[in-house]
């Protein structure tokens, strides 16, 4: 097993692997973009899924208003989060400026929908990634689940190895994107404008207007596009990780992330427009436009298809990062088991990844690995945090005495505003297409994080010694003593060693034996006697061979006559190390079962001695010799 | 959660509970014989579900002499196995049979055949009791699967809680079952030979012989009806559960129970022949013949259908009880986790039952809960454990000084041919619809029992102890040392205790604090001065928090400077017994951790000691007051 295991998750990682290279502006840009500037791969879609179907050829027209909405919500946004980078030079996640600024209660709701903006961002990236491979190769389309999945195995066994973000092997694949989409929107303007290319008809037949165009229809719209923003917040939580000056080149970046996220997604949603270009079943939007531009057959296509999966792959593999990283925080405020907290520690990075891949695929399999089916439980989460980060920065800076802080207040507060009509504009619309199971779900984490953080202040509350305590304290002074029992199944190396280490560590040691009959006792006390020691032994009878209640009776009889109050009793046990992993199953299930009793027992501490056993084969070759 | 497990487990079973009520040979049969009656429920059709799709309307003729074939094989195995609880007063299954006479592998064979016969008797008994239920309601049949899967998971849960065998509880429905065939035959005969009615043509048209009658096809029908004879063996090993003289009364049992298989399963395929029922899809054979004599919708006719169930799930219920059984005995040999052998323990016995529950639901997922799909995996063990058993009968008197040895082998030796030659039917004319998942199971189990048993060999082997060494043992002259070593996370009431406790055991104490940077030292030991304690304390960096690498590092190099060859290393950990099973996630981790990696260490003992916490809501109450 532990070869696989070896070959699959890799040797464990040293302290080391985790200093991080740090971010230039050109190698920072497209490793920290990968999440939103591949959202512009499904965002002009979304929004014709929604006009299409209910306005046919019409919904050419409110594209243009509503991906003209989208982007100024963009520009509100990065100004936004330009104020949130410098004021926390050490990252400003929401779940971070929410607490700070909004209270602890903010802040868990902040760091709930975060996390459950992380594992939709893997389910949507890896499905609409596979949407682009299965546009390329149509057969592959009724194996989208499968595919999904295999994205997602790859992801995982890749993280849990241990993937560490070389700038330039991660970032290649999205400057390939951005390029690519340019080159095409160019073209495609081209093509129309200069050459005056006449677009093929599309291929459904579109009539006109089936529902009159409401308010309701254009919100629903806007509601789907705003998925093209999800992951504008990413370089606020990375500025530590830029070289010096950290704030200034974060900056940097989100405003080219912005820019380029910007033109890619207007320049799709124009090319949508004049190449009337709508969804169908099997070809993405994207794939569609790049056939009419470039061909569907030749080379340049397939490249972009592949380029399209990749940064959509990439932008799935930063919440794999981003998730274990959230609660590796938040456990560190005491809202997530602690153990969650420890950096560097690959366990609690693997805990995070497994849990992570397994709703992830849960989701992709519940929702048949379709990106549409999945887009309205995602952009909720997303601009619930954005609305906590930006209305716990605007209470910052109300409070603030710094300079300028109006005007800052000002940025924030319109980004606050603007991310909550948007929350409330996107849980309405698509409230019962899925946007009701994150407004569900957030509320239970909520609860659950509270729960958890209620634990440890009560324990350190129970743990904690108060300054006269400390003092009152004496150490030296032991009074109480300690009595020991060995139980003792039968004498052999195991037992011995038992009651060796027994006599060093008390010289009140008591061996406990359980006969099944009085002949089992005669048999066992005759071998006791060759060991020639003063230790006394009880036996207990036990007709249907249970060892443990027996032993757990002695104790608490043990406890009413032989024992002080304050004095303790240890139980030393044997514990066989074996040499594969099925041999656990085959011991020591006695010896937990007797720990998990005893621990219920305040004065009994149990001593673990371990015994190391030899490869069966070994042990059995010599035996025959 | 504990008041949910009291509600579906019940409460501890205690000792005295497994003292099981005494048979009459009244009570006797009918408990022993749901397994054996329930089988004619589906025996006859799953001939014709072989017999019909090939020669329609001529499946009738054969019908008879197959079924006359089976009643024979019915007579020679009742013959032996009266033998067989003749020799084994003490209960002869056939793995014990096997064993004593045929030698361990022939008993591991044995073992995991009837392993997997008790799982198919499950999935069999409860996908056939569902068919009856479907056959009365039809609207059910979609349903099958879920209904399997409900009567499932009652009989699990009932069997965790300990059902006892409460003779006349149990023995109700199988003599309701029996007297409701035979009434159901004498009718069924008086109305076509003294009333002249003239039954309904078959419900789907039958034509003549589509494919040629062939020996391999009459072997086909011949190896489908042996299911009749499955669990005809439970007599044999439940000899010691009858009231004195067990032998007897085991003896008689045995007799009744194959008169009433069959006098059933007899007069249900001349019923068929007579009514010409034919499988259909939704209606059991047994629910048409009914059907046809009583008439479908009357009450006789649900409540034939009900106990039809009803002894159905019966029948797949003595599995739960005889599979942990099974593995009891086997267990006590060496061949299955030891912990299994403990009676008593409910814990051998629920893990017994999980095992049996999730494998059985596995299959009748798998095979879509229909009776039909499963029964080529039943019979082919089933006979292999009756070979194996009546051929080590066979040797058993081949070796004897007995009188009528010869006779008694002779009656052996036709049993263990007759059901080699079954076995060989069923196993060669089932190989692809199923029989061969049993051929493939079987080796997979021999060899995992055979490694357990050599991995207890071994074990055993380095635990020995020689006379002359047991004799130069001096247990009084301890000349180690125990040095102790106490990791302090922070000075709390934990660190205290586990410091008092290290302090009673050895002289040599080292305490040890793992600090993530200078300032946390100083903090650290401001509060370690309050102590006044001579215990030296060593603290060691670890910048990104790692506590487990920097402990085990400490030992490490302890081991190499303080430490003597032959000394030992205490080392104490706190444990907190939490209030709450969710609360166990969120502390232990590092301990686990350590516990772990130091008992890969010869000389290393844990201690540990455990906290008892309060209720979170009772400290922050008292906090806050």
């Amino acid at each position: 097993m532990s070869w696989i295991k070896r070959i699959l998750i890799g040797k464990p990682l040293e302290n080391e692997a985790l200093k991080e290279e740090k971010y230039s502006v050109f190698w920072g840009l497209p490793i920290l973009a990968s999440d939103p500037i591949s959202s512009v791969a499904y965002a002009t879609e979304e929004i014709l899924l929604v006009l299409v179907p209910a306005i046919g050829a019409l919904a050419f027209h409110p594209l243009s208003w509503i991906s003209g909405a989208i982007v100024m919500l963009l520009v509100v946004l990065t100004f936004s989060y330009r104020q949130t980078i410098k004021a926390y030079p050490s990252g400003g996640g929401a779940y971070i400026v929410a607490s700070d600024n909004l209270g602890q209660y903010a802040g868990v709701i902040a760091g709930s929908a975060l996390a459950l903006d992380y594992i939709l961002t893997v389910a949507v990236s890896i499905a609409a990634g596979t949407a682009a491979i299965t546009s390329a190769f149509p057969a592959l389309f009724q194996h989208q689940v499968a595919i999904c999945l295999v994205i997602l195995i790859i992801l995982f066994f890749g993280n849990l190895r241990g993937i560490r973000e070389s700038a330039k092997l991660f970032g290649l694949p999205t400057y390939a994107f951005i390029i690519s989409v340019l080159v095409m929107i160019i073209t495609g303007i081209l093509k129309v404008k200069i050459f005056h290319y006449v677009p093929s008809e599309p291929m459904i037949h579109l009539k006109g207007a089936l529902e009159p165009i409401t308010i309701f229809l254009i919100l629903r719209a806007f509601a789907s596009g705003c998925t093209a923003l999800t992951g504008v917040e990413a370089v606020s939580n990375a500025v530590p990780n830029f070289k010096e000056p950290t704030t200034k080149h974060a900056r940097e970046v989100l405003l080219l992330l912005s820019f380029f996220v910007f033109i890619l997604f207007a320049g799709i949603s124009f090319l949508a427009n004049v190449y009337h270009v709508v969804p169908i079943e099997g070809k993405t939007v994207l794939s569609q436009i790049a056939a009419e531009i470039f061909g569907g057959h030749n080379w340049f296509f397939y490249f972009f298809q592949f380029v399209t999966a990749l940064i959509l792959a990439l932008a799935a593999n930063t919440a794999f990062a981003d998730f274990p990283m959230l609660f590796s925080v938040m456990s560190r405020d005491g809202y997530a088991p602690r153990q969650l907290s420890i950096r560097g520690e690959r366990l609690s990075f693997s805990n995070g990844i497994v849990v992570l891949t397994l709703i992830a695929a849960l989701l992709l399999v519940v929702f048949r690995g379709d990106t549409h089916r999945l887009i309205p439980l995602y952009a909720v989460g997303v601009f619930i945090s954005f609305t906590l980060s930006q209305f716990g920065m605007f209470i910052k800076w109300i409070h603030s005495k710094e300079k300028g802080r109006a005007y800052k207040a000002i940025i924030n507060g319109t980004g606050a505003v603007v991310t909550l009509v948007t929350v409330v504009i996107i849980g309405s619309t698509k409230f019962i297409h899925g946007a009701w199971i994150i407004i569900v779900v957030i509320p239970i984490l909520m609860t659950i994080m509270i729960k958890i953080k209620k634990h440890y202040t009560a324990v350190a509350e129970q743990l904690r010694l108060k300054p006269e305590e400390l003092k009152a304290l004496n150490l030296s002074k032991t009074t109480y003593r300690n009595h020991v029992i060995v139980p003792v199944e039968s004498v052999n190396k195991a037992s011995v060693r038992a009651l060796r280490y027994a006599q060093t560590i008390s010289d009140n040691v008591v061996a406990f034996n359980v006969a099944i009959d009085e002949e089992a006792e005669v048999r066992f006390k005759e071998k006791w006697n060759f060991l020639q020691t003063n230790i006394p032994l009880i036996v207990k009878y036990s007709p249907y061979r249970k060892v443990v209640s027996p032993l757990i009776e002695f104790i608490e009889s043990y406890e009413e006559h032989s024992y002080q109050p304050g004095d303790m009793i240890t139980v030393v046990l044997p514990q066989f190390s074996v040499n594969a992993w099925w041999q656990v199953f085959l011991h020591n299930q006695s010896r937990l079962f007797i720990t998990r009793n005893l621990l219920k027992h305040k004065h009994i501490v149990i001593a673990t001695i371990p015994l190391q056993l030899k490869q069966d084969q070994e042990v059995l070759d010599k035996k025959h010799k």
